[in-house]
């Protein structure tokens, strides 16, 4: 009995993660029924975000300026560049402060089952960076997952013969966790890469 | 080191109930990465529902029409009229098809701890509308809460005199409910509401 424009609101707010047909009518009628403090600011965010949005041509980052705010700035360290997955991880990475160098964003990650090939991800314009020259190391971030290390592993191969530095992100007990509650392949990885103590 | 824009359209997100931080994040780098079917249909259904919102001035519903689609559907009993505390109740009552009459939102309840008084809400209207004749029943669909059925108790009141009958809905066990499972509060309600096996 709604409105047809409120029922297509209603569905566009179902569609993203996170969010079902509960919670978007619930959103809705949060929207309708704050329209100065949820509706127009929403709305004007909306409206920014879709006319500024692009791709960054340089790493592949989405973002309201090309190049994006990440390879634009002038602080961060041309040397290290930290090849992921997707856009999220690099967000993921750059949340956290941690990494002062510049990304590189795939667009995905090779698999078999779901018919991603080398020529689908953006592979040819990160040897192409590196070809170019000024890069020391390359931080291959993939996810720690069968398809992230399968297409980590031909990453490491197709970047041979390329005077930088190769390296992945470690793999072991995340911080916290209790040995009797990981499963056999961390336990394994962290056991595999165990190292001396300091 | 997201753009302000992009900031902005995660804490605009973030506000809507049901999503925090993260989900926003996640929502709007579903937005940005499938910009034709996610955000421009997104940012459509909320140009249109922004320009067409309104109060229906004679129920207090939230639609894009005044009167609203249910005051305005000619199929409707108007010698039906049901009483609910928000929108909310409405439109939950209005998907379920099993109310053919007409609705009044309150606006909220009768509250002494949050000082809401019975001129805060759509009550006055409530008694012009029943005063205005036509209507045979009065539906009081308040909460099954201290305050809602405080409000129901005052409503009655209020229409006493008035030559319509006043209901409300019968409290008792849940479909599905198991007596192990429930409060004191519904089996004792669905105790003293108990009713000949027909």
């Amino acid at each position: 009995m709604a409105s047809p424009e409120i029922d297509a609101l209603t569905q566009a707010l179902a569609r993203l993660p996170g969010l079902g047909p509960r919670s978007a009518r619930r959103a809705v009628l949060h929207l309708l029924k704050k329209r100065e403090v949820a509706l127009t600011p929403l709305l004007r965010a909306l409206e920014q975000v879709n006319e500024r949005l692009s791709v960054c041509s340089l790493c592949g980052n989405v973002d309201t300026s090309d190049p994006c705010a990440v390879c634009s700035d002038p602080r961060r360290d041309d040397r290290l560049l930290c090849v992921v997955e997707e856009v999220s991880d690099l967000w993921a990475l750059d949340r956290s402060r941690l990494f002062p160098g510049r990304f590189h964003v795939l667009g995905g990650r090779l698999s078999a089952l779901e018919g991603v090939r080398p020529e689908d991800l953006s592979i040819d314009r990160l040897i192409a960076r590196v070809a170019g020259g000024g890069i020391d190391e390359v931080v291959l971030a993939m996810n720690a997952t069968l398809e992230g290390q399968t297409t980590a592993h031909y990453l490491a191969e197709r970047l041979e013969g390329h005077p930088v530095r190769i390296t992945q992100l470690a793999h072991g007990l995340p911080v916290g966790g209790e040995l009797d509650y990981l499963d056999e392949g961390t336990l394994a990885q962290a056991l595999r890469a165990r190292r001396p103590v300091a």
